[in-house]
């Protein structure tokens, strides 16, 4: 078996270990008989991998103890909904930073159910917009951003927007986990799992525990978060393959050292991406301002688009694949995520570099 | 490695080859060096699977072309909002037949989102209500009924409620596929997977496309049943190894012989269980009437609930799992989904036989 380099958007990698593990318990889990497909979600084998991934979580991120930890259904575009259905009480405004395509249909979303203010953005989505530049109402029921645009490739690396006392609420479905970030920060963290987490089916949510309290009840009950807050995300059928197989791709990241060296991981393979492609000016080129540059999806051009599509089938007979761009802005992106290894973006930028030798 | 006999109520026993090819293929998929899990759901590969296990459902249950089949998220328990909030016109009143628990749930939510009405139920749901007893009105958006009840054990085995030009919506959650069954009776069919048809995680759904096309505009994007028809049910990102895994068991019904086999071992399965039950009544006592029993939840009561307890541990002991009855309602309760063979019915009928002579 060899397994090629995997630079998806998202599904993306997974750890092998979290996958070895998997395959090997797959018809007999913990010597139960049965598959871990196949127990109860009221069980007591299903009940051990349910709360040791809501444990993991905790620990890796230090969680405070008044925030619920949520593994919730529908990915990130539901949340696009749930999150103004809960927090924005009738006749409330919400705050909506737009720093690519998902911030942006988050906005369009809660305007269909409430008022949502664009406070912020950049007209192309090459940069983050500055702190100074924001239009906040301080008396918003919340901010909304997107720590990490996935088809721009533009992330919020080391600050976030400050909001005063209007609660923080963020889509971190695209860089969630790849460092440790202080989660007091935030009144609601929202993920889907697809990119450093986990298999798609799985909605991460991180939220404060008086937002759950205060969240709106005329909505259908399964869409709020005390719904399941209070019922430890069983009230109704989870996911539950998708949770344990979270539960193991956290242990790896423990077993790895933590999120400090994931971070630290994350770091070089940007740091050596975005200098590569500096040096290589003359074939790449990253559209990027510096300063708002992702860490985990990294955007850049070749001189035209035919290059490009040789550039993507090139590096897929050369067993590099996920590389095309987002299909409404075109162009390459390199996504390496957390399961992606230093020693993969070493071997792609020795592929890149003799492209560029070739073709430029 | 020891399987054992599995009689969850879902999650539930899943057909060994459809977790065997899993399993197999579980690091490498299709020899293209990555897992299906780590799959884009946009890439060639994942689209053909997702293709696949669409076709096969269209194949094995005739589904018309004026059908929309859908994969969507968050069960059952996120169409009892789903369905009022796309069906249920400002002003409309949808009528609802309460066989069991399931279907009160269904009712409580369709109240929290409009007019929705009983229109027939048993107070101890021991029976369902005969077509005479429903109070039907022909002006309803839908008649919304549940078509297996898994803690009351009640089901519409041969007939469904009919409401003439009315749409008939089911929850089939817990006995889809375990028969064919003729889908132009119903507007709207929908199925948490995992019973018979997968794990959790995937809710499938086939509704008429005009009800598609009228339904409501004025709820968030994410639920309205058009953005996932128009999409294919890639709008979003798809539970790609849910559907998968669906794929594997769809192609399992339809090795054994489609439908009619399934079936016939269903019927074979719940007549030997049901007959022993009668031959052994002063041990083993089914409190639902005759003609209302289940074929997939098959519910029945021991003289005390200190004998309940002792079945249900030595029944373990002897390899035979998921028997206790709903925390809700008590007894013993046994599920026989499509994956549980005549062969496991009926090792278990000997434990009940030789249980019966030594505690009755």
């Amino acid at each position: 078996m060899t397994r090629v380099f995997n630079f998806n958007a998202g599904p993306a990698a997974l750890p092998l270990p979290a996958l070895e593990q998997a395959q090997r318990e797959l018809l007999d889990f913990a010597g139960s008989g049965m598959s871990i497909l196949e127990h109860s979600h009221r069980g007591k084998h299903y009940d051990a991998v349910h709360n040791d991934a809501i444990g993991l979580l905790r620990e890796l991120l230090d969680v405070p103890d008044d925030y619920n930890v949520l593994f919730l259904q529908g990915g990130a575009s539901q949340q696009f909904a749930m999150v103004p259905m809960n927090l924005l009480q009738v006749g409330a405004s919400a705050d909506y930073v737009v720093t690519g395509a998902w911030g942006k249909k988050a906005l369009a979303e809660a305007k269909l159910l409430g008022l949502a203010r664009l406070a912020g953005t950049d007209d192309r989505f090459l940069r983050l917009p500055k702190q100074s530049e924001l239009q906040l109402d301080p008396r918003a029921a919340y901010l909304h951003f997107t720590s990490n645009e996935t088809i721009h490739g533009v992330q919020y690396v080391d600050a976030f927007p400050e909001a005063g006392t209007v609660p923080l609420v963020c889509d971190m479905s695209s860089d969630f986990l790849w460092r440790k970030i202080d989660v007091r920060k935030f009144g609601l963290i929202y993920a889907g799992a697809q990119k450093n987490i986990g298999p798609s089916g799985v909605t991460i949510v991180l939220i404060r525990k008086d937002l759950v309290e205060s969240g709106r009840t005329d909505i259908p009950k399964i869409f709020r978060y005390k719904t399941h807050a209070d019922a430890n995300s069983l009230a109704n059928t989870a996911p539950t393959f998708g949770i344990y197989l979270i539960r193991n791709v956290l242990r790896w990241v423990k077993d790895q050292g933590g999120l400090a060296q994931i971070e630290q991981w994350n770091r070089d393979k940007a740091t050596l991406i975005y200098e590569f492609l500096a040096e290589h000016e003359t074939c790449y080129r990253c559209p990027v301002s510096p300063e708002s540059r992702s860490h985990m999806n990294i955007v850049f051009r070749l001189p035209t688009e035919d290059l490009e599509k040789q550039f993507v089938a090139e590096a897929a007979e050369a067993g590099f694949v996920g590389l095309k761009g987002h299909r409404s802005v075109g162009g390459i992106r390199i996504s390496c995520y957390n399961a992606v290894s230093v020693e993969a973006v070493l071997s792609l930028l020795g592929f890149m570099m003799d492209f560029a030798k070739v073709n430029a």
